[in-house]
Parts: structure tokens; C-alpha cells; sequence
């Protein structure tokens, strides 16, 4: 490897997953999946994304769940190195967009200092699926001048302590993977948000187990648990959500079955 | 319309065109266009993706630039409606995603008071394709835990002041339309930036035209002035941006004409 030309070198592709639905998936990320000699995809990518994946490729899950790691991040820098350095074209494939939350930095330096070509591949992040769920913009110029992405998921040795300051009136929050609820709750109102604040809880966005709850932060600690994973958007835009029974689905399967639908694959496996 | 029936009305789908390259579309906002009779857009939308509209739809431009209106938010409004009311398939489609920056909130209380049915489908927001474009990390457990997305473009009578206290050393922020850099690079030191932060200016983004420019938060005034839109992404985890130069094209024409591509329109009009 030491006198490897980058011609003899693979690629590796950091690829966004998108929320799950493989419908909201980019058109370049179903191109590039379809170039994949090897895939490595985190635990939270969807069973329908997955399914786009050419059978030659090799499938390798290096995800964590709660902490339980069944590969550590160095050896995930090391296998994309690796591979590439064989000659594969490597997708990594994370859930939501690969630069938000996705240790994507860690990666990038590896390849770098391996010399390996990198090409990144946006994908839709869970704060833009989930607030389309709700029908929540997350700007508006009545209401929020800007956002705030953090993720609630910490080391154990870490605090929150740096959102203090962080909110204004003015300001919507996306918490990722928000946690205990009473603790996100504190976390928010130690930052200045007020306990009339609208918040909404949006579990498994864009897919058919969908669901979504209405809030407000101080009654936040009594909302129900759904299920991971989740996505906690709090500010004063979220009070025009639209309530899950309102919304409609899609699209008529008799609309799309008249278009001219210009792909192949369908988004029901 | 005020006995009509929720039969005899059209839909609205709020569309997010991406950044401009229609490779970054999301597969759903592609189907959504081959249903559209009618195509609400802004200035931002690129011609490629405007390209995708098929024969039959109406093609409104609605964009303002540079604050010259020629039709104004209320106008956008009304004109949802009445074209949803007389049973219209509409689209509005707008750059990147429709519900950051994208006056969402308007149109959603417009289409909910008055009853029409509305999707939201979310598109890859200039901050993703900006990162992508230099190949940096939003989030990164080693220097930045939270983003903060604003915009420089401001109405005359509203101040920055409440970036003030936003920033921590560990929040990577993304400007959008960053405006006069010496007014920007003022916010940015006034809500506790550092001026040796590391700064990335992106131009059109995920463009074939995309250019960019790296330098240090204290120098952001000496800047070249690249075209719009820009994007300014600022933080210690920009500090490991890669240079233009160094960037790949996408995929070799080889490597994409070898695949089975499962998609039937191509990138190049």
C-alpha cells in the first residue's frame, strides 16, 4: 500500500440514508447504492433502504444500539480503508444525512490520511422528515429566525450545559434521539425556553409506523414514550402542527398508479 | 367554495428542489413533479430540475430576487388555493428544503384556513450540500456537538443581536445568504466567534459552477466575493474542509454508463 498509485484505489461514498423511507432517499444515493461493491450501514438504516442494495455487494451492519457496540469506530475507519484500498467502491451508509450526527468527521480524517478518494452524498436528516411529518415549518418569519440542531444522546461523562444561552423566544430546537423526557425537559428550560413553549415528539418519521405527539415543555415529562427512533422539535412554530389523524397519506394509489412513474423500483418491498 | 367538498379539491405538495443539481432530489419529490398540473417556483429552483416538469403542468415563477417582488407572499397564497380549489394537483416547489427558510408557515396556515389537503416533501437544504461540497462534518463528537442555522438576509429593521450568546466553541454555524462579509463576520465576532474560527464560503453548491473559499473568521472581509447563493459554514470542525482542487467529480462516466441505472432521466438536459 505504501507505493499504491490511486488509480489501483477504490472510492468510498459517505451516503445519506434518509429517515427511512427509501422513497426520501437522494436520486444520486439509489445511483450510487447501485455502484456499491461493499456497503457498510448503521443499525438505524431502514429494512427497505437495505433492499436496494445489489445482491453482489457485500452487506456489513457496523451499527451500535444503546451503546452496544459489536464494532468499535476505529475498526469502522480501518474496514473503509481497507476495502477501498482493495479497489472497492465502498458506500457508507448512515441513517439521515451523513454530515448531522453521523461520526462522519472520524471517517473523513482516516481516508484522508489513507489518501483515499472520498464523494459525499446528502441525505434527508431526521429534523427535516420530522418536522414534514408534523407539517411544522422550521423557520418562519412570524415566529423563529433559526434553528438549532443538538442531540440528546450524550457521553456519560458530558452535560448540556452549553445549550444554556443557546434559545431564544425566536429560536426552534431539534433534539435527535431526545432520551428520558423529564431529563430533555430540564435541559431545555435551563437553556431559557418556557414551559409554555409547543413541542412535538415525532417517532419513526416517514415511515408507515409514523407517529407524533403535542405538547407543551412544561408537560413534557408526562408525555407517552414512543418509539425510537425520535425526534423532539420545540418552539413557538411547532404550535401550528398538524395533529396525526389530520394528516393524509401520500398520495391515491390511484393518482400514482395514472402518472408516469419514472422509476423502477417501488417504495413497498 | 363554501359548501365544497373535499372531493372536488385539488392538493397542494410542498416540494424541497434541493440545492440545484436534480441528482439531488429526493426520489419522492421526482414523482411528485411527473403528478404536478400545476408548478408554483422560486428564483433559487435550478433550470435542471425546472426541466423535470412535465409538458402538461403550468409553470409559475414566483421568485423574488434581490427583494424585487413580483408577486407578493399573500398573492402566493391565494394563488395555492384557488388552484387547489379548482381541483389542481400543485406543486410548490422550492430550493432546498420547504421548511427551513422557505416561508412554509405562510402557505401551510393559507392552505389550512382554508381546508385544503397539503404534503410536505422534504429536499436536501443548502447546509448539507454546502458540507458536502468541502467534505466537513456538521456535527463532530471532537469539536462541535450542536449546528445553528440562520440567515443573513434580514428584513431593514431587524438586527443579529439575538445570535448574541448562540455560539459556543463547539457549534458549527451555517449562514445562509451570508450577505456583506464585514456585516456577517461583525455577528459572527459579536456572538463570541473566535476570529481565528475556520470558515468555508460555498457557492452554489452541488452545482457544476460550485466554487468555494476557506479561510479564518478575522480574514472573512478579505474574502473574494463568490455568487449567490452562498453559503458561510463557520466552526473549528471546518478547519478540516478539503480545497476545491482536491475534490473528485462525482463518478467517472465509465464507472456510471458500467452500472444498471435504475433511473431514467439524466443529470445532463
Amino acid at each position: 500500500m505504501i507505493s499504491g498509485r490511486s488509480k489501483s484505489l477504490g472510492k468510498v461514498y459517505l451516503v445519506g440514508a434518509g429517515p427511512g423511507d427509501p422513497d426520501l432517499l437522494t436520486v444520486r444515493a439509489v445511483r450510487t447504492l447501485a455502484l456499491a461493491d461493499a456497503v457498510l450501514h448503521d443499525a438505524l438504516v431502514s429494512r427497505d433502504v437495505l433492499d436496494l442494495i445489489p445482491a453482489r455487494a457485500r452487506i456489513i451492519d457496523v451499527g451500535k444500539r444503546c451503546g452496544q457496540k459489536s464494532i468499535t469506530q476505529e475498526e469502522i475507519n480501518d474496514l473503509l480503508v481497507q476495502l477501498a484500498s482493495n479497489g472497492d467502491i465502498v458506500v457508507r451508509l448512515k441513517s439521515g444525512d451523513p454530515l448531522i450526527f453521523g461520526r462522519a468527521g472520524e471517517e473523513l480524517s482516516a481516508l484522508r490520511r489513507a489518501g483515499i478518494e472520498v464523494e459525499i452524498v446528502p441525505g434527508i436528516t431526521a429534523a427535516l422528515a420530522a418536522a414534514a411529518g408534523v407539517q411544522v415549518s422550521l423557520t418562519d418569519r412570524r415566529t423563529a429566525d433559526q434553528l438549532l440542531v443538538v442531540s440528546g444522546h450524550r457521553e456519560p461523562s458530558k452535560t448540556n450545559s452549553d445549550w444554556r444561552h443557546l434559545v431564544t423566544s425566536r429560536t426552534t430546537i431539534v433534539v435527535y434521539m431526545p432520551g428520558e423526557y423529564w431529563s430533555v425537559a430540564g435541559d431545555l428550560r435551563r437553556a431559557g425556553m418556557s414551559p409554555s413553549t409547543p413541542c412535538a415528539i415525532i417517532s419513526r418519521a416517514s415511515s408507515s409506523a409514523e407517529q407524533s405527539y403535542q405538547t407543551i415543555l412544561g408537560l413534557l415529562p408526562d408525555a407517552p414514550v414512543l418509539p425510537s427512533p425520535c425526534v423532539l422539535i420545540a418552539g413557538e412554530t411547532v404550535a401550528a402542527a398538524t395533529a396525526q389523524e389530520m394528516r393524509s397519506h401520500y398520495v391515491d394509489s390511484a393518482l400514482l398508479q395514472g402518472a408516469s412513474a419514472p422509476f423502477e423500483f417501488s417504495p413497498e418491498p
